[in-house]
């Protein structure tokens, strides 16, 4: 059988081993990840209650509307729920913005390195990828680029902070930055660790509605699956004016979004004991492994995230990242992004001790 | 902002409403929905279970593979797992169906009126519908418009039974009448009520591993939407053969079912009280729809299915719905599918019953 042509230039998202899975395979009884940045809290209790409070009406097709957690969202936020669109994860919505924008004749442009997702989805529609020579966000080259490609880059991704590499840009800076594309360029600014960024350093927040107000062609995104504890749930929003969601939504399969995580997200955004906690953890965590990094002579990228991406030079990080998953600690390596680095989640203080150690011992023997 | 020329063409679904949002809106105290072919009997005490019991795994990504799911389907149907892929609903598998195999150069056949979303997916993409004159399905007049089109028809979709009609072909017709089809056209068989009209008359079973085996491109659809009761989770399923799931594979995007569904998914598919106890529900109650009909003078189709399509002549279905609606019973008024009729799901006897008195009520004063 004959398929379309798109399918011969896919790639595909290598996601993040699960836990089960490399438990049989290797034997190993407890198995730490860290390697998806999911909260290492867990569930928030809140939202644990809200799945068992739900859990018989499964049978039940969702809200299609998504009104309750759209409305609880704009209140957040300080818009209204015609400003917000919720999508299976964050993904969703950047795989609606390429279908949107892009298509074979035109391109998008991203820093060096940044979320997989967003190439991945461009292919799909056979766009065009133009990257910084940076592999952080470097304003200047974004500037360069853009005025060189002008014509052809139609969605412009800034991911701040940034995943897999956790550096983030100042909101100021940023600002400037817009105010010279043009207005039919969609900027996505994904701010899925926006959160972890500003807790750390308040100049790195992005406001949401501060920036839809100013650029009517910007799409904010945010997730429930990192600080907010929802990652096997698979819900993400986007915030924008709108004309702009309209058009998103018109692109939306029907029930995007299941009945139990709709109502865990609305829950999960109450719980604002469990939020405070989360990001506490997470910065003095954070401390321990950048000591870790230097103890060691790791190179490493001040983190805004709730992750640390380390970079090696004698060593082989697939190499490393196989030697840990043998003892039971699963890391994410950054080979697939052509990094000789991994991205570890910060975890629990238990859980970071256990890497630190075992990864210590791996060092040590290299 | 210019959008993808695409957006122009798209028609929205249109989702059963909510109950919770009809209940507000119409002041009614008790909403019976009878409009999305949910199960009646709930949520299956296995599945409620599963949910309850994975609640705290909310914050992990699901297992990207859906392994277990999709060993426990393969082991229903006899066949592999690398026959199985999961979806989010079996809505998202038709929607990978069609960026494998359509563009705007070529078309996709079905029967005059059936499941919308084939329609919806197919103009996202640019190509045609060719629908035959049969609002039902007729496979001479199938026949006689793929040898026409034959060039351009990329998809046939066979929806066994019928969504929203309720009517199904026999397994035998259809196998012979694949024999002819060229290989290079995809047949999708949607059999997301086939347990339904199994049960009724096993000249209607659809076996996947006959099938699949008989015809490589052939393409089965299941959910757990209806029969197993988790239609708020949205999980469905595609069997076919290695080749073409490969396919289906590369377009999917990571994670797209989420991990309390799957738990919820693999739990229901075990409850086998449950299901027998549906079955036998629906067909006891599906008589008295039957003899409520002829009572009445209103004309229907004999359903296959969990639900029954009443054909109005002098009265407009769309005001018929409109009444219920306002004593808060939610039935699916068809005019969106250019028919002058009422889709109504079989539910419990006591949700019938009241919606035998009412619709009475209505039928005596319009």
């Amino acid at each position: 059988m004959q398929f379309n042509e798109n399918l011969n230039r896919l790639k595909t998202y290598e996601p993040g081993k699960d836990i089960e899975l490399i438990a049989k395979e290797y034997g190993v009884k407890e198995v730490i990840k860290l390697a998806s940045n999911e909260n290492p809290l867990g569930t928030s209790q809140k939202a644990r209650e809200a799945i068992i409070q739900n859990a018989s009406k499964a049978y039940l097709y969702p809200d299609d509307s998504a009104s309750e957690l759209r409305n609880a969202l704009a209140l957040k936020f300080g818009l209204k729920m015609q400003n917000v669109i919720i999508g299976a994860g964050s993904d969703q919505i950047i795989e609606l913005a390429t279908h949107a924008k892009l298509n074979h004749q035109n391109a998008f442009l991203q820093c060096g390195v940044s979320f997989a997702m967003y190439e991945i989805y461009a292919k799909q529609v056979g766009a065009k990828a133009y990257k910084t020579r940076s592999i952080t966000h470097d304003l200047n080259e974004f500037k360069s680029l853009y005025e060189m490609y002008k014509d052809e880059i139609k969605i412009l991704y800034l991911c701040l902070p940034n995943n897999p590499l956790g550096e983030c840009l100042n909101a100021f800076d940023v600002e400037e930055f817009l105010k010279d594309l043009d207005e039919d360029c969609l900027v996505v600014i994904d701010a899925a660790y926006n959160e972890f960024a500003s807790f750390k350093d308040e100049k790195k927040h992005i406001n949401p509605a501060k920036f839809i107000e100013k650029f009517p062609n910007l799409l904010y995104l945010g997730t429930f699956s990192k600080l907010y504890g929802l990652g096997g749930l698979r819900v993400g929003y986007g915030v924008a004016n709108e004309d702009l969601i309209d058009a998103l939504y018109k692109l939306r399969a029907p029930f995007n979004v299941n009945i139990l995580a709709l109502k865990a997200a609305v829950a999960a955004l109450d719980d604002e004991e469990f939020v405070k906690s989360s990001l506490e953890n997470n910065f003095s965590q954070m401390q321990k492994f950048e000591d870790f990094a230097r103890f060691n002579a790791i190179e490493f990228i001040p983190s805004y995230t709730n992750f640390i991406t380390y970079f090696f030079e004698e060593q082989n990080s697939s190499n490393l990242s196989e030697k840990l998953l043998k003892k039971g600690i699963i890391v994410r390596d950054l080979k697939s992004y052509g990094l000789n680095a991994m991205r570890i989640t910060i975890g629990k203080p238990y859980e970071n001790t256990r890497f630190f150690e075992e990864f210590e011992d791996i060092l040590k023997k290299n």
